[in-house]
């Protein structure tokens, strides 16, 4: 198992007329935690781009258990269980002091710059660290 | 079954650097296929939370199939498939020129204005039509 | 002088916790209304960007005077006043149920595929009508 | 002169299919840098919404230099120059590696909780240093 955590300050940009973090608006949270991990493992999904190896999101879940606010500080917690192969599924847990406050996972394709599904490459592999070799 | 149709043209704001639409960008659109179905059947969304009546998005899901990009056409069709007790469970089908590019589906909660889940009102399913009631 | 019109009906995603449309979401509606604008002229941004002509945005202003809200019909005008050179300048005009809600203005370069800032192509020029020419 | 700086992390979801920030996605930049120099100030803005004090955008400007791209590291600086009355105007300067890229400013009214237009509360220019009072 891999994990990662980030912390998020909640945007005003983020609310919306309920008084609470619209449901949209955890999606770029997930991305941040998919970002911070892949550069935890040296990994930095901006330069896996400019290689020509593309995730594209083909499934996301979300299951909201709580609200979120403006300026609450969240923790995303994002977790790699399994080894991908033709795709990666990623789980991820939303906090906000301590407590779960929504989890959700994403899956993606490995594609290649011509838009191709590929399988994920032996260096990605060994970025993840030895288990998922 | 109840069902609703709504169409969307992609705002350039809704792509991202893959050149596509960014996954989150759907959210949205799922949200206008609801505030479309509550509108046909003469039940605004937007006099439902006047009235006290909130639906809270508890779970989300997207499956993606194929990219839609900037200017494109997009079909949603929102879908009731059962008749709502403490929750309601909404279906949507996205489509671009006739092919099913995603399908996902929206959990809410029924809310009243004190933030207590409560069961769906006898005047929301007759709105719903007599199937639901 | 040139002006197109477009209808917008506003997501819930673009309100926020003051239960009123996010200042930050007129930005898209702009887009939308130059979209529209250009489309009406035969000239799609979208094949623009496909031959290699793009206008990125320099400049953005807008001052509110009303607040939009959730399911507000609201219609955007966009409006060329002068010709175009090394620089497009579009005024616009948003307004709720005839009423003037709030005013902006957007300046683009007009850029190469390589990048490089470009005069404003004669077929450009003459898509938007005889007296811009 | 009261100024401050917060530093952000750009997100995929803030690009667009030119392979840069879509324009938009600095207005939430702006926010957060307003969200920060009140926080220094130990006035959070979160308390004001609380309080019954609100400062709603009426006016919103940005200039455009270079553009910025998804995981970079950007700092907003936000100033206030001068002592607001019925109006608060603050300066934003964007910058990426030390290079100034935008720079715009955004002007609020005080609105009380009855949405009329106030003077700046004494407390609130207290709060802002002995310069505004």
């Amino acid at each position: 198992m891999l994990a990662s955590e980030i912390e998020i300050n909640v945007r005003y940009a983020e609310t919306d007329m309920m008084s609470i973090v619209y449901h949209g608006s955890y999606l770029p949270w997930l991305e941040m935690g998919r970002t911070q991990l892949l550069k935890e493992r040296g990994y930095p999904y901006k330069e896996l781009e400019a290689k020509g190896l593309f995730l594209p999101v083909i499934e996301i879940n979300l299951k909201y258990r709580r609200p979120a606010r403006y300026d609450d500080t969240i923790l995303v917690r994002t977790i790699i269980k399994e080894k991908p192969f033709v795709k990666i599924h990623l789980d991820y847990e939303i906090l906000k002091e301590g407590e779960l406050i929504a989890t959700g996972h994403s899956v993606h394709a490995f594609m290649n710059s011509e838009g191709q599904a590929i399988k994920a490459p032996r260096d990605f592999l060994s970025a993840l660290g030895s288990e998922f070799q």
